[in-house]
């Protein structure tokens, strides 16, 4: 998607240690065309696929994975980091690596939202180490839903996330791929 | 709202105490397609105000926010409530009390998304005790940005929230007003 990456050579800021900064249009300022845009684009290369949800890890995986779900008009669950009153608890939790806190973050979905007979397609902002999605794809296993694909906007191949979702078995899509960041460049596949 | 009045009389859960559990299709799972038509039922209703950006606080706030600045195509920034490496040490910061977590969190916006160039209408899901949203305000008049309205998707009146910010002098829109949670009923204006 020719847009996203001159946004991302335009705007995009390469802080060093593989840490991309897009804060000015997908991560702490949205631009909400490009976002509509980018979920058209994903929602295109699964639109096969029957997915009846759509699973995403709050906080900045919403925008993206809201603009899939509204494209391909099936509801979009985000899995929660902070448990509270309203969540059951009996939900569903996995522990996962943040790559930007340099913590470990809490990831919660309520049981009644992932089924046995939902068809589930995984968005998230950045397909990097892939730790959040292999998470987020093990919550799917548990509940008996079946993953139908894995779609992020921008993926870092050079941090080996694809490789470790391979088991998986499911369609990887990424709008845009990122192979190397070093010496402060952007290289696009 | 005919639409959301139905919605959460048949999906909102009154769990006591105040605490609407809308987690069926606003704040864990959305419903993507009633939350473009809350976003172009909010934008409608300041269309006249020419904001140029929608400020909202993560989680809950950004479905409702991006569906807001899509309609209006402006951009949305919201809130981080935690520090990460990519959000510079002298962003603006506000404490603020969360209700359905029992703890005080964070709002924290980079200084270069909220300018003195900027015409700022705050969107939420929603309006209870004022408090965010106050705190919202209360950066953007720190930044010099003008606040041109306040919108919210539920707006729960006996909490007061209207009356705490009275004092902004901007119009408060919601797309459905709570009157009343007693007894387990939930009573719209």
């Amino acid at each position: 998607m020719r847009e996203l990456k001159d946004r991302i050579l335009a705007d995009g800021r390469n802080m060093g240690g593989g840490i991309l900064n897009v804060n000015s249009f997908v991560n702490h300022q949205v631009d909400c065309g490009l976002m509509v845009r980018i979920g058209q684009q994903l929602a295109s290369r699964f639109a096969a696929d029957e997915a009846n949800k759509v699973l995403t890890a709050e906080i900045s995986g919403i925008a993206p994975a809201l603009e899939v779900g509204a494209a391909l008009e099936v509801p979009v669950v985000f899995a929660r980091k902070i448990w509270s009153i309203t969540m059951p608890p009996d939900s569903y939790e996995r522990m996962v690596p943040s790559h930007t806190k340099g913590t470990m973050v809490q990831l919660i979905v309520a049981r009644e939202f992932l089924t046995a007979d939902d068809k589930v397609l995984i968005v998230d902002d950045f397909l990097a180490s892939g730790k959040t999605i292999g998470a987020l794809a093990s919550l799917v296993e548990e509940s008996g839903a079946a993953l139908v694909g894995i779609g992020a906007v921008i993926e870092k191949s050079f941090e080996g996330g694809r490789e470790l979702l391979a088991h998986l078995d499911v369609p990887i899509e990424s709008v845009v791929i990122i192979e190397s960041m070093d010496d402060g460049r952007i290289v696009f596949r």
